[in-house]
């Protein structure tokens, strides 16, 4: 093996650890959000919970409320979440849910019902939802009452994630993820209208 | 006026005096508890918030876990939630989310979505929730799969209260309860399956 070759792996392994340990530090910021009012978190119990030093929650995310920031904002999760045409959106949407709840035990939307918790912050997440997520949504709908359309499309990915991540549905968290999207995502199509 | 007519008055008065005061102190109750881990929640800032003496909560409730006790339940909410025939159940539920919303600042089911905050009370909640409400409605859908179908009708209604009163979607909010009900009922119905 070259220098060079071992070099660049290290570097991958280095970057992938990184990546890995930014996200173990939001999922623990995530949980404890949705448990804990903003300003009763501290930035140990944020380090305890991702099983890292709290130097290195600042080495990554600067502060606290930077932190916070981050996980008040839908950018990063939407991209994903929004990432089909539009005539397979509802099934791309209902998988998406459910596969990150299943796999990484994670939503890209849910955090939002968190928001009474969070006073002010609170509302900084509402605009951040109704222009990241129902919004960006709404943007890619032809046709008249787009924005309804959009929060009623996805009212129902939110539901949904109640469901399996809060109320724990044992159904929905039995069954085959193909066999939700099958029954559930026509519903969430037919909502974002038809498609030119 | 007899002065028996004038007495029954005055009792009726009383009994509306008395549902509305327990009513004000369930409300401040669900507000707080939406906010609040269960533990941090003192009987004062309830019976402030109800705008009621504390002696008063403890009278019509006995004592602050009786009064979290009923809150953490949903029977009384679910008799008016489910209270259509099966044929027009997808309607009556939109509907109801939406009017109880809109009119009273309540939802019959989206307290489930704070169970996070409150440990092993917020266990009790979703066994609660779990047997009251997406159990119950399952009892009277006929057919193969009535967990799975009625799980997957709750999470929409579940989404519509979260999108309405948590996110406070503009659009949702700004419709006419009809033209809601008129987009988001067939869906809730569908999933509930054919009615015999």
């Amino acid at each position: 093996m070259s220098t060079a070759y071992a070099g660049e792996r290290a570097s991958r392994a280095g970057r992938r650890d990184a990546e890995e340990t930014k996200a173990a530090i939001v999922k623990a910021a995530r949980y404890l959000l949705a448990r804990h009012a903003h300003g009763d978190i501290t930035l140990k119990a944020i380090a305890e919970r991702a099983g890292v030093s709290p130097p290195l929650v600042l080495k990554y995310f600067g502060n606290k409320d930077a932190l916070f920031s981050s996980v008040m904002n839908f950018e990063a999760d939407v991209e994903t979440f929004l990432d089909a045409p539009l005539e397979d959106l509802g099934a791309h949407m209902v998988r998406h849910v459910l596969t990150a709840q299943a796999e990484r035990g994670v939503d890209p939307i849910l955090r939002i019902v968190f928001a009474p918790l969070h006073g002010a912050q609170g509302e900084i997440l509402r605009e951040n939802f109704r222009a990241q997520v129902s919004g960006r949504l709404a943007d890619r709908l032809p046709g008249e009452d787009a924005g309804l359309r959009a929060e009623l499309a996805v009212a129902m990915l939110l539901g949904l994630g109640a469901m399996y991540g809060i109320a724990r549905g044992p159904h929905v968290r039995a069954a085959d993820v193909e066999e939700v999207v099958k029954r559930y995502a026509p519903a969430v199509q037919d909502t974002l209208g038809p498609t030119p």
